[in-house]
């Protein structure tokens, strides 16, 4: 059962300029380009899909103007074709509305206050002390820890785990597995008294942290903080599989893709663009805008924005045998490089 | 209490040739050469382990006929002796019989039909529209969420979490704490009336299909598709903490070694051995029969089958200091040696 | 409500020499010198945080005998201060007490018996045959499969899943969504009668087995052995996201940081300090002692102690480009080289 909306409806709620004769079109999906059948609406943005553009069996494009003349299609024309194309999906699959209500398998805490707004799924375990705003989703098999705060509409998918005295905040969405304040990685190296070195644990008395329209993802992990707390601005958004250590806090509206692991206290910028599988050392800050690609390991401070990377090329193996090997005797090959200026000098002057 | 057969009951199964008075030989475990103890069946691959072969105290060995020779043990000879010995394990080692039933514990909705040969764990929830083919066993904690399908005779191990609308094939394994058709990481940016660089959501309309015998470890993700659906095809085989991204496509017995990460709309060939740790930009494609080194990184499609590679070979670390100062200055040791080039040139003019 | 010690009943229980009229001096929590505010006890470990010493609001510090001289603040003098501080945070952030009991929504086995000082959450499924020791936590949603035994003071965060058959020992901690004794990675090829290659599973028969005083991060996971054991000795200390794949063992009091993949067979000493996001191949061996910094991908057995790198350096975009091209270059400047070596050796002789 699909959802129909006119393009008129759509830019009376999204804003935009329709295109001529496009009032009336209607669209039912979003679609790729090169893909979308008929009833989808797609989106325009680089001049380089022109001919996919030509080709589309889309019903309707969104579009910028300076390419508006490129397709007799309806359209709408705005300046942000990708993000208007977001908000136009938004419309056409509106989140699956969860029953207010909490399921009889669930185990509320009797001091815990469940708003009549809020839907909490099967086997939910919400202990003593947790403050839920309105409209918020607990889905099946999460566990909220005692003294926990979940802001107004904040969503937590199945089997998520927030642990004690966690602040999460309005608007965030967090993805089955994702596990929000378990203990940071702190410990202290001690000789006892027969001589072996062992760890004392270091209690981690700090709390996580979430801002405001949040993002974590599935089987995430964001550590608690060892004293101070480890906090996540606002509109962050992280992928799957990340590991945030403790103390760190990373700005708003960065984006951190999936496989990152950032170690402890280390302070990320606002408006960043963590590249997937990224590592970044602890105790270092990155400014702000700063884009790391793909697989880096950064292992010093960034305080410039910029795009920063740090990749070995792949190679055919046979030929990566070779480079490995010259790498490893760079120093050789750079001493070898001296001594030839020398005698290249040398023999200048007798010339 | 040991599950005893004889090398005949063995070969009548599973095929291969007996030797010599070996058809009544008893066998209860199977045993690495160096490590099997009586009433051990191991096996023998390559000639460089003869003397594991000569020294081994298990009861029968499974070999290649050229290798027929090298032991008196009573054996069974068999064209490749790795898969026969994995498929005796198997009849050694039956998988436990999982009660058929639903357990009282289950929320399992009204809606959906449970075949009587299906094992429902303690605390599984199942929702609405959910579909389950014969011989589903789903673990304590599970959470199969609405609309899914899973196919017969697949195993959801305790602890798994699988997103509405998936297509789970038949003879599939999913480890604990998978997640399966999670949100793919999908945002356009967008500024905001107050010149704030936002994220907008793209929702993620896509399915997650994955096709028969596929086998996906513990605590992995593998995204949903944003329009499109991520696909793993049959036979795949993925390990622990691996993140397959949105509209992926993993193809036929391809094995994907733990901790890999492969973002988004990257296609991956039939038969790949993408080893552990590798990373796979996005919108790449890696041909069939390609092999990854281990924690190599992928930043070019990939055309031709064979083996790649990408890493920074390990030193010592004050080794590596100078090794990491000298690739810094590669570009200075390369200008160097293109002036010390024309001045040798020159000077040999002169001579 | 904070819990106030006095100087003197701290050293009183942890040993340490006060430091003239601090007996009375009480502190309530622990803060770093730069963040410390009344009430609190912080720690000074090196002189080049002398400027932070002296600004510090803390109420005492705890530190060597050689700084005694350096404040006039209330002090605690020991030999190493940031051990000592984390015994005196243990004491002022005491672990929260469980309740001992069975929560009624637990489906544990009828062959189980649970010592009355154990806590066993809500939703917690405990199968037949596990042994459980004194003074057991296991938190809301864990999976503990049959016959595993979980040794004294041993504290299961929420949704663990253990798998049959483990041994985990005694005071141990086990954070939220880890899996213990999943299945290896072990496949065999073999050509099926359609001339397709495919794997046939290698049954994993061994077990995991988990020393005294291990800790094992959030959403790590270690999996059983293939035929032999996987084994973690004591006092081991994994954090977050951690992979040990089947048949490792990991040495007494080795450290692991977030993200580590360490591959099959692999064995790793004693006091090893794995950095985050390393990657350990399979089959190797690492000696005791030895450090590999965070990001570095180990190919080789490491035979003796000391630190191990491999890492790109991290660059400018454009500059790590040259880099990248002068690499897959090298081998022609590693001939370059030798040419110009012999051309400068003819020269000499003829001049």
């Amino acid at each position: 059962m699909r959802n129909y909306l006119s393009l008129k409806q759509i830019t009376d709620k999204l804003g935009g300029r329709l295109s001529q004769e496009s009032a009336d079109v209607t669209v039912s999906h979003v679609g790729s380009l090169a893909i979308a059948s008929d009833g989808a609406i797609s989106f325009f943005n680089d001049s380089k899909y022109t001919t996919q553009l030509h080709a589309t069996n889309a019903s309707a494009v969104i579009l910028k103007s300076e390419h508006a003349a490129l397709t007799p299609l309806p359209a709408i024309i705005t300046e942000n074709p990708y993000a208007y194309f977001a908000k136009v999906s938004q419309l056409l699959n509106p989140a699956d509305e969860k029953l207010a209500g909490v399921h009889t398998s669930a185990s509320v805490d009797d001091s815990v206050k469940v708003p009549e707004s809020c839907h909490i799924g099967a086997n939910v375990v919400i202990e003593r002390g947790v403050i839920l705003g309105d409209d918020v989703v607990i889905g099946a098999g999460c566990v909220v820890e005692k003294e926990t705060t979940v802001g107004d509409a904040t969503i937590l998918e199945a089997n998520v785990t927030i642990k004690h005295g966690c602040e999460i905040g309005r608007h965030c969405h967090i993805f089955s597995g994702a596990v929000i304040g378990s203990d940071g990685f702190g410990y202290a190296e001690e000789t006892d008294e027969t001589q072996v070195k062992q760890w004392v644990k270091i209690p981690q008395v700090g709390n996580t942290i979430i801002h405001d329209h949040v993002d974590i993802g599935a089987n995430t992990t964001i550590d608690r903080g060892a004293i101070d707390d480890t906090v996540i601005e606002e509109g962050v958004k992280i992928d799957n599989l990340v590991q945030i250590a403790h103390n760190c806090r990373i700005g708003a509206h960065t984006v951190i893709a999936a496989c990152v692991g950032i170690a402890g206290s280390a302070v990320v910028g606002k408006h960043c663009k963590i590249g997937g599988a990224v590592v970044i050392l602890g105790h270092l800050s990155i400014a702000e805008n700063v884009t790391i690609s793909i697989g880096s390991v950064i292992t010093r401070s960034i305080l410039k924005s910029g795009t920063y990377t740090a990749l070995m090329p792949f190679q055919e193996h046979g030929k990566w045998l070779k480079s490995a090997a010259n790498i490893r005797h760079l120093d050789q090959l750079t001493s070898k490089m001296k001594a030839l200026e020398s005698a290249v000098e040398h023999l200048k002057k007798l010339s």
